[in-house]
């Protein structure tokens, strides 16, 4: 099944980047949002065209707390179309499109591309976002199998890779993988309004990478957790409780058994993160890493790239390791690995330094 | 000051990667090391040759837990030269030194290089580890002038930046910095484990940042925190009861003030992280940061860093944005602000697309 009339409702970071993946598949979404300033920058920017047709299928892109309420005025409004969401919350909007549009709930599939990014926006958009990421779709006994094929055609179509998962699985899911890192991070971050800013000049990568997310809006924040607080609640408290256990073994480092309960729970944050996929989801595709050492001059990466090329290696990912005025660089790229081999071994014949 | 003839004992990440950074500068670092294997693949590194000389500067970098005994036996061994110290922990280290070579003390000054990376060994080591890096010197009353000014002329010598913090306040400093976001990280990666499969399948970036450090040692880390319990304790417990209060905001979001507990520490997790500085040291160097959009071919990005190259802009940092399989990918260079501007004219009249 494939839509080919697709209304886009919200264009904000989400809504227009879908606007924008759909375009790349030549498909030009119809677009509505309440603030005529996002819709003109979005249609600008060629995410699709303002909405005029009876659209076959409409996904809503609008803040949770707003979520079910446009859902259910799209159910009426448009009574022949599949209409579904893209909040980061499921059940709870399940259960309010519910009681404010049964007659229609049965065209009503929700779902979650798992991306964004921490600006918003319409502006901040990228046809990309949902390459290679999960979209999960939240179907219940009352969708109808049209509705998940045809949301699934979508995010096939636009290179996400749909997951099915009921609304309370993907909600218990998000708590683990997002809500509680959310705000672990921010009670992290909050931390640091004690720290005075000579403690702060230590900083490292370390602390900058648990708190990068601490940067994320409040307000839309709220919306989630209060959307799922009966879920990441618990996860809080298991957490909460480790920490008191660990302040207890170092309060009392004299005590048998403390020093162990440490390195416990070290080697269990060990274990933890080795359970996490891959970059790139992991099962999904799995490059290999080779890392070459280039001088700190304008056109040694370009030369390096060049050679690469040449050859005929595409670089799925790069990044360059590198401090100012540091008279090196390391460039870390991710190949295929049927090509990794062949790459190190012509780059070491060519001269240049694999670390 | 100049130290010409150095010593380095321990020749892990940091001792090797010392070796490194002085050999650049043109000196010729004496290295020693308990394990021959670690020795002789740091030397073949060219991070120095085996200890014969009389030093005058002895740097050990060597696990927390030794350092301490280490530094004495170096006091006692070289009774002319200056000794100092790499651990992440200060003020236990240099009571213990106290203790340990009394008559001794005035020639040890303790530093904390503020660097380092997940992987251990000299396997690991990196010439510019250092640069841009703070480097922290505790002295204290005893400490010899000399010892200090020996010890700031290496760390400049290398690019490191040297602050001079007492070892109460340097403990204090990465009790927040460093201590506290390492125990969180473990503390949420160690949630993980009771995760199931499929939830850890729609894991993103959030989740891989704030636990990244989790894969650290954890026989490292005991040595670290247990020397520094003091200071980190208080850090868990105010952490604990913030989210203790969280964990009630959200088991009761009908109570009046929950929604508001819940944003407040959202928006303290804002102000927390502003306090960061920038990258690279922030107050030191301030990049400009352009995005430019390039197709994914072998050589794109090549011919886009060549024709940077061709206009003589240096590429101080850059990163791929880039999904495997996407038509495209998106570039962003940090460059100095002085040429950003015209960089992105050239790059806009010769057809790139910046976003």
């Amino acid at each position: 099944m494939r839509a080919d009339s697709i209304k886009i409702v919200g264009t904000g970071l989400i809504g227009t980047s879908l606007g924008l993946a759909l375009a790349r598949q030549g498909v030009t979404a119809e677009l509505a949002d309440t603030s005529k300033a996002n819709l003109r920058l979005a249609i600008e920017y060629g995410a699709g065209r303002e909405s005029s047709e009876e659209p076959q299928l409409v996904i809503v892109c609008v803040p949770p707390d707003l979520t079910a309420e446009v859902v259910a005025q799209e159910l009426r409004k448009h009574p022949g179309a599949i209409v579904s969401d893209t909040a980061s919350v499921k059940s709870e909007i399940y259960s309010r499109v519910l009681d404010l549009a049964p007659e229609h709930a049965g065209r009503y599939v929700g779902s979650h591309p798992m991306a964004g990014r921490e600006k918003s926006g319409p502006g901040s958009a990228r046809a990309d976002l949902f390459f290679a990421r999960p979209w999960v779709i939240t179907s219940t006994t009352e969708s109808k199998s049209d509705a998940i094929d045809l949301l699934k055609d979508v995010a096939l179509r636009i290179g996400a890779l749909p997951i099915s998962m009921s609304p309370k699985q993907h909600d218990e899911a998000v708590a683990l993988v997002s809500h509680l890192p959310q705000l672990v991070a921010s009670a992290l971050a909050a931390r640091l309004i004690d720290g005075q800013a000579s403690q702060l000049d230590l900083t490292g990568q370390g602390l900058r990478d648990t708190t990068r997310i601490a940067a994320s809006d409040p307000t839309l924040w709220v919306q989630i957790l209060s959307q799922n607080a009966s879920e990441v609640t618990p996860l809080i408290s298991a957490l909460r409780l480790e920490l008191q256990e660990l302040e207890q073994a170092l309060a009392g480092l004299d005590q048998p058994g403390a020093l162990a309960k440490v390195h416990s729970l070290l080697e269990r944050g060990n274990t933890g993160i080795s359970r996490i996929p891959g970059k790139h989801g992991g099962k999904f595709v799995d490059y290999q890493q080779l890392t070459i050492v280039i001088d700190d001059s304008p056109g040694s990466l370009a030369s390096l790239l060049a050679f690469i090329g040449d050859i005929g290696v595409n670089i799925e990912d790069l990044k360059l390791e590198h401090s100012p005025g540091a008279p090196i660089g390391l460039v870390e790229i991710q190949v295929d690995p049927a090509s990794v081999e062949l790459l190190a071994k012509q780059l070491v014949d060519n001269g240049w330094r694999i670390v």
